[in-house]
């Protein structure tokens, strides 16, 4: 067996990955190679048996061009962490008007004004993986309750109760964050009616854009002036087209992109080939969820 | 006995301080009150036996204008929770550059950059008080470690290592939170000296301004452009000196101003006067650390 990165990474990474697959690893060389590890660019070659994903979400695969006989795992929960700063760093930033303030100051106006503390308040997950338990986490430091909507619960100790149904958490949050995969199902899963059910403040997602209606979020956010939304994905991005709601914060897509977590994530999708070559795959994709 | 709140409150509020002081309250009637209750203004009346602050620092209290008979009060940990809320939103926004995002984005530039991932590093805290502990809770929901200097140790389980020296912590950590109470002894206390043990890339300032020495850290920022100075505070406010160093972030002394955060803490105040009345007052302040 043989594996490929197919990223742009020099012998040394290759030969770490190597030492944590069990077999030799090279880079960009898929022609006869069993297992391609990567982010996007794999390639349907006959030989090819597993695929590795770097990247946590796999929505962007087209598993059409792929032989049903090709195995494809993902990498959930390698950026969770990340992702979850980046989730708080976006409702931190909002709750205590950061950005307002130093420019303020810095133009000369020095105007106190009241933030918003969290302590006591609820946030509301919609997925509750990887990311949404390291949001719980972070949470649960705040003085937050959570309230969690999810197909598979677990008992971490981070959730104070799972919800029945993704209108209660809409209704029973001040906060609430969307986490989850995008799938056929998910695809536009935020919609207006989902909305309409919201009580709270702030909207943050942190997945894919397409979890939620543009059109929807568009007069949402039009009709509802005091709530924020709070995304660091957006509809056809890079092509962002402007100009964008008021009541809005976008960063472009770098939620987990830290050299730290990349390296991490590379490792962490090495050790799953090791998993696979003894025969216990973790995060094996659904493909059906896709097509 | 009686009590009297020097703030501008409504007679609803007074009575449900009284309820809670266990004593008659009124609104801004110092006259031949035993107590008074509030941010500053206090007046140094024949009766007065305690002053109560709602604020969680004393430091910008006349002692010299009252009798040594006077027994002195602070809210020390009132408002920790929201003072470390707040120095998380400077340090999130920072290392996840929201502000610069979401700028580029609104004029059109669509640019990813690497964020800067916090997990496994480490978190210094000088002065580890209530506001400090808080922020200690919330770094380790992010995954750092946390070292501390401070005078009386405590075991909460937040604290990886305690520091022997201030120095220690400065070379020891990527992030500093300066979380001091100001008195004759801290004036001045991050000075030159200090800042060049640092080999991190955060410093953040919630407690006072003049902890830090203004010439030695304007100084240090020209000289370590990759460091960044994130304060709520600064010398002279609401005074501010334009220009500002680049590699900065301020906001207008307002961690822990929030509604909810204002009641909470007038009511904690309440306590504490109680608590006194039953000869057991909290958080006494030693006023010689003052003049």
């Amino acid at each position: 067996m043989r594996a490929t990165i197919m990223l742009d990474v020099g012998a040394d990474i290759a030969e770490k990955c190597s030492a944590v697959a069990g077999i030799p690893v090279d880079v960009k060389n898929p022609d006869g190679a069993d297992i391609q590890i990567g982010m996007r660019d794999f390639v349907p070659t006959p030989h090819l048996k597993l695929v590795q994903t770097v990247s946590a979400g796999v929505d962007h695969l087209n598993f059409r061009n792929f032989s049903d006989r090709v195995l494809f795992c993902s990498n959930a929960g390698a950026f969770s962490d990340s992702v979850a700063q980046h989730a708080f760093a976006l409702i931190l930033s909002s709750t205590n008007r950061i950005c307002r303030f130093n420019d303020e100051i810095r133009s000369g106006v020095y105007r106190k004004d009241l933030v918003h503390t969290l302590y006591g308040e609820t946030l509301g997950i919609l997925g509750y993986g990887g990311i949404g338990q390291s949001c719980a986490r972070i949470a649960r430091s705040l003085g937050m309750n959570v309230l969690a909507y999810t197909r598979s619960r677990r008992d971490d100790g981070y959730v104070d109760r799972y919800a029945d149904s993704p209108e209660e958490v809409m209704s029973g949050s001040s906060v609430v964050i969307i986490a989850l995969p995008l799938t056929t199902a998910t695809r536009n899963y935020v919609d207006r009616k989902l909305l309409q059910k919201f009580r709270g403040n702030i909207i943050v997602n942190i997945a894919r854009a397409d979890i939620v209606s543009k059109g929807d979020m568009i007069a949402f956010l039009k009709e509802n002036p005091g709530v924020m939304f709070l995304s660091d994905v957006w509809w056809n991005e890079p092509n962002v087209e402007l100009p964008l709601p008021e009541n809005s914060v976008i960063t472009p897509h770098v939620a987990g992109i830290s050299q730290e977590s990349m390296a991490t994530a590379l490792m962490r999708a090495c050790g799953n080939v090791k998993k696979y070559l003894e025969g216990k795959p973790e995060h094996v994709v659904n493909v059906k969820e896709y097509l």
